[in-house]
């Protein structure tokens, strides 16, 4: 996975939070997660197909996945309902379509969101796919985006070195 | 969603199931499932997009990953670890690769694996996205198999995409 393949993810998430939704995200330190974390309360997950082969998964807060309802649809969800799931799977969807339209050379499509929910969830990749996370918070709480791209020619220490890079972006 | 896009991933999970693992399925009565359900305890998901776009999820019991994971690996895992998250992710990308190979009109490509593990954990698809549920049980436990595929001209996602695409260009 190429550091070129994550900064579209980057700043498809921000301006996604910012023109649809009204909310500043602060990005933290992107970094390789591997082994069985727990993921935020509310996760989007949406596939990624093409001449690169991924995954996208949008996992944030409890609060955060209900603010971001109420301002999507202009109108209080009463807790984490199918409104909610609904908003997060189109939030993902709009992430993903942005970032593969600055990935056009990749011919990718998406599938359809899917939206876990749960306390405690963990969501694992392929381990031959490296997977890189990216966190963000905002005043409603934390977020993070996890991509993994798989290209035929991949290597860990390509992924290894391009992690870094994107930090300094 | 079409009655006919189903039994191809009816006769894949069964043909999976048998030849990959040799554990023969019962297939119980199929149905359109709603709301917040709790999966089983493992739950695989992987996008499929092309001139259809969906999400199958293979979503099984504890018991029945950590005995498929055994099968696959000819190894013991100890307990619900990474190699039986990889195995339950190359189970359901078996199952989607067979069933997209009997849906070739379709020209459907699919997205990496994640694999899903937490206690009452819920998936939710998009309501606009008709979402069936197989269930099926074998000597191991139980595990479901649920799908929902829209054809393009189902889906309002991909405008939603390119007008967002589009605003930030």
């Amino acid at each position: 996975m190429k550091v070129e393949y994550i900064n579209p993810f980057i700043s498809a998430t921000t301006n996604v939070f910012d023109t649809m939704v009204g909310t500043e995200l602060h990005r933290g330190v992107p970094s390789l997660k591997d082994g069985y974390q727990p993921s935020h309360e509310v996760s989007a997950v949406i596939g990624l197909s093409g001449k690169a082969r991924g995954t996208v998964v949008l996992s944030v807060d409890r609060e955060v996945a209900i603010q971001v309802a109420a301002a999507l649809l202009q109108e209080q969800p009463d807790g984490l309902n199918a409104d909610v799931a609904d908003a997060m799977g189109e939030m993902a969807n709009m992430i993903a379509g942005q970032a593969k339209a600055q990935l056009e050379h990749l011919c990718m499509s998406l599938s359809l969101p899917t939206v876990v929910t749960g306390k405690g969830h963990c969501i694992d990749f392929p381990r031959n796919a490296m997977r890189i996370c990216i966190p963000f918070s905002c005043g409603w709480g934390s977020l993070a985006l996890e991509v993994a791209l798989a290209e035929s020619s991949d290597s860990t220490a390509e992924v290894h070195q391009d992690v870094m890079a994107a930090q300094t972006v």
